[in-house]
């Protein structure tokens, strides 16, 4: 919690001003906290299964959300005062966007449950990397954003690094999916992509606006839709067995780390980009395989090993490849050739 | 045999002045051999196995790559005359580094005998690879040409697109290969990427000499280290059973296609250079698999196709990635932001 109260509170200090070290710390924050839910799940399933309602979880990451936005708010009013720029209250006009990524994210989760029927879960593994693609062609084209050519074949090399690591025996089944199934795994890419890049416009919109103000509203809606979610899918069990039931230790902390990086992605989509949030997740990925080979044992096969190395490739050449650089890059040529 | 005298042949217009034309027939021609190549090698092991002695091939194929260059030679001879640049005769100092390759090559063949006590084939099959990394080091090193930063990278995804269009259920028996393994491979890729690179440095040295001059003394020096690999290998095989025991069609068709090749290698060392090399060898092994398919039918894997589509990529890196290229980048950059 302590990580995640600095992480909240450092904007009372930049003023939503985006600065280098904020920049770095909430990518690191969510490259760590993606990469130790993975392990979470990891480790949950080693313990056996659990019977919690997935729907109920996820309302109750949303609200932890909401509830810590609130929280680092109040600390704002205290040291700052209520201003234009930390106030709750908003037009219609500004808070009408709000819902949208969370009812996309709605859509997309009722999608998960009958795309299973069409690809199986190793297939289904391969093609959620086609969220990357998604993620880069919706931010050039609703965005609006450029950048270089080096800069989009290093996206192209990271996503290809990142299916590479999910190679083993049963990845070909990708290849046996049939047209509905590509069908439904591209619409949810789309649905994923698109509410990501949409939660980056929204919120980058007003750059003075306080970030904790706007999560807020994201959250609010976040929890909305979990209602109706709720409601389709599990209410029978809620309404039997308790909201609650089935939950243990190793849940809360699954919903604590769900918190903490759902935070930690608005931090990003404010500061960086939905770019950089790619790069974060699919490092975080990496992290959580040579992780788990010291915590459980896990072998490391070449596949995983040369998607590796091909991801850290792409993330240099993303760096090296910002405009600003290849400026800088072209002189020393000029320089040299003189 | 039309085409390559076309090949070989054109060098007497052009009197050695690199042109872009020229370059792109001996790239597309180097492609199209070593991709046939390959394909020979397949329809072969379908046909059943061959009992003839691999070295005696290797020294027919080396005796008819210096036929050619003495024809190419003899024609060059009869409309220029003989001249300074197209004349065989030459000092000891020039003709004393021409060894140096075949000397190179025979080493690496022999070790090639030793490795399998080490590495097994699956591995490699992955290790073969290496080639691509010492190439490109050892370009650096000694020839010491400069490539674009993004020109290195594309050239690291070339050698990681590679491997991946390789990995199988059996690739990752290469993480168990033994340091003597890992050692004489990384030699094998050593010798091999350096014999490579003393080529195109024996080659460039002199821009002006006729490369037909120039691979019939490469060629002489690869027939002498060939009766060596006889002696050391195949010496009693050749004097029981006959020079030429067990060959037929195909080995006649696969002597001919490594000789037009051998040829194809030396004209790109000679305008171009050993990273269009790798490049050009590298995409013949893509198609050749996707030829396979429609030849064979062959499966195409998740992993083939991945890696096909990397080297792709790659190619296009490469090919916009060049110092001039990166300095028009650059120019574009600047006006789109006055």
């Amino acid at each position: 919690m302590d990580s995640a109260n600095k992480v909240v509170g450092s904007t009372v200090s930049s003023s939503n001003k985006p600065n280098w070290k904020l920049k770095s710390v909430v990518i690191a924050a969510l490259t760590l906290l993606t990469s130790s839910q993975s392990i979470l799940i990891v480790w949950s399933k080693r313990a056996g299964k659990y019977e919690y309602s997935v729907t109920t979880a996820n309302f109750s990451v949303e609200a932890l959300k909401c509830a810590l936005s609130l929280a680092a708010l109040f600390r704002i009013w205290k040291t700052e005062g209520v201003n234009e720029n930390n106030r709750l209250s908003t037009s219609f006009d500004e808070v009408s966007v709000y819902p949208i990524p969370a009812a996309l994210y709605l859509i997309k989760n009722l999608l998960q449950y009958y795309i299973f029927a069409y690809v199986d879960a190793p297939a289904y593994q391969i093609l959620k990397n086609l969220n990357i693609i998604t993620t880069g062609v919706l931010y050039r084209l609703i965005l609006k954003r450029k950048l270089s050519q080096f800069q989009w074949t290093a996206f192209f090399f990271l996503f290809a690094g990142c299916t590479t690591t999910q190679l083993n025996s049963s990845s070909d089944h990708v290849l046996q999916t049939s047209l509905p199934g590509w069908l439904m795994a591209v619409v949810m890419a789309l649905l994923s992509g698109f509410a990501g890049v949409y939660t980056e416009a929204i919120i980058k919109k007003r750059p003075s606006r306080n970030i904790n103000v706007q999560n807020f509203w994201l959250y609010i809606f976040g929890m909305l839709f979990n209602i109706i979610a709720i409601f389709i899918q599990d209410f029978d069990a809620v309404v039997n067995n308790g909201f609650f039931h089935g939950y243990t230790f190793i849940t809360v902390c699954m919903i604590l780390n769900h918190a903490l990086s759902g935070i930690a992605v608005s931090m990003v989509m404010k500061f960086a980009d939905n770019i950089v949030k790619v790069y974060a997740t699919s490092v975080a990925m990496l992290l959580t395989g040579i992780v788990s080979v010291f915590l459980f044992g896990f072998n490391i096969s070449l596949a995983f090993f040369l998607g590796t190395t091909v991801v850290s490739v792409s993330v240099y050449q993303y760096y090296i490849g910002s405009s600003a650089k290849l400026q800088a890059m072209s002189a020393q040529i000029r320089t040299e050739r003189v």
